[in-house]
């Protein structure tokens, strides 16, 4: 178990769930950790009962632990930049979007749908202790390509599924954001609401 | 409050959250209720905390509580098989994309990350007591209009958000659906494992 703790607690200016709350998106991981396999179950089964249009579930997972082929192979198309620490996490999961149905009929919410069912699997971890980021910088075309997928799939994102790791452990860059306050927009730039 | 409670919650394989395992979509809302601006506001914020690549954000939503203009406005968009329950909710959401910024630069992955918005909106709900129902049946084009939306957005889908109300109430295609057993495909048919 990470012995690792940062209360990264979103500062809401309204109640919110507290697994909503303090769901954040880390860089260090503990590269020791084994990732517990009811863990991942759980978090596969709540992106499996997540909404989509007509119920079509128009998303697929590769799941890559560390250690195995899978996960080098993965591992081997991210960016610089998170090839200093995505690898450390307990799995990298690709996440892909079923443009069309086997039958050639389209999926027009593929990417929404998928990005649902990614924040279903990303409460839950959370919930079970597992941190996950998603990182768009790796190259998504070569995993296509590695696994043999159909064109009527598209590979979208790369999540890192682990357990927390030592902040100090990360090249400076990184270590930097690991600690930078967490921020959004206010919620009034968002909305616009009826009057 | 509403007095109508069915159990739908889902059949899991796995152990999983019990607000992501209760939560469904129903068409049987309670067009009494008044949507509690808290709960509301809650629901707003956790989608405000939702992740998106880079931080960028590319969400929008237009919050039309039932019985405003905007609401009437919107529910004149719905396709007729939605149109006969949807504007019985407590208010009609529309969901929006930010495909490019102010200044022009892309937004890849606007649709997915309004995916997972709108699912921290919906978990938030579900936990507070109201139901969300997403829609891709109705005008999204004619909503873009309405609002004189930039071309930058795109209206993605509608949400109906409030009290459960009562099955007995729906015309009899929507009935059926209301109790028909939750369903998705086995997880081995979602996931690739390494080995």
């Amino acid at each position: 178990m990470s012995t690792v703790s940062l209360d990264r607690t979103a500062p809401t200016d309204a109640p919110v769930l507290d697994v909503l709350a303090a769901r954040w998106s880390p860089r260090a991981y503990d590269g020791s950790a084994h990732l517990d396999d009811g863990k991942l179950a759980s978090a596969l089964e709540a992106a499996r009962w997540s909404p989509s249009a007509y119920n079509n579930q128009p998303w697929r997972f590769i799941v890559a632990r560390r250690g195995s082929e899978t996960h080098a192979a993965i591992a081997e198309t991210l960016i610089d930049f998170n090839a200093v620490w995505a690898p450390s996490a307990g799995a990298l999961v690709v996440a892909i979007a079923e443009l069309e149905s086997d039958a050639g009929r389209t999926f027009a919410t593929a990417h929404y749908d998928l990005g649902q069912a990614v924040a279903h699997f990303s409460v839950q971890a959370h919930h079970d202790g597992l941190f996950v980021h998603q990182m768009t910088g790796f190259d998504a075309p070569a995993v296509h390509a590695r696994f043999d997928l159909p064109d009527r799939f598209e590979v979208v994102t790369l999540l890192a599924v682990g357990e927390l790791g030592d902040p100090d452990q990360l090249p400076e860059s990184a270590r930097e954001r690991e600690r930078a306050p967490r921020e959004r927009r206010p919620i009034a730039e968002t909305v616009i609401l009826d009057d």
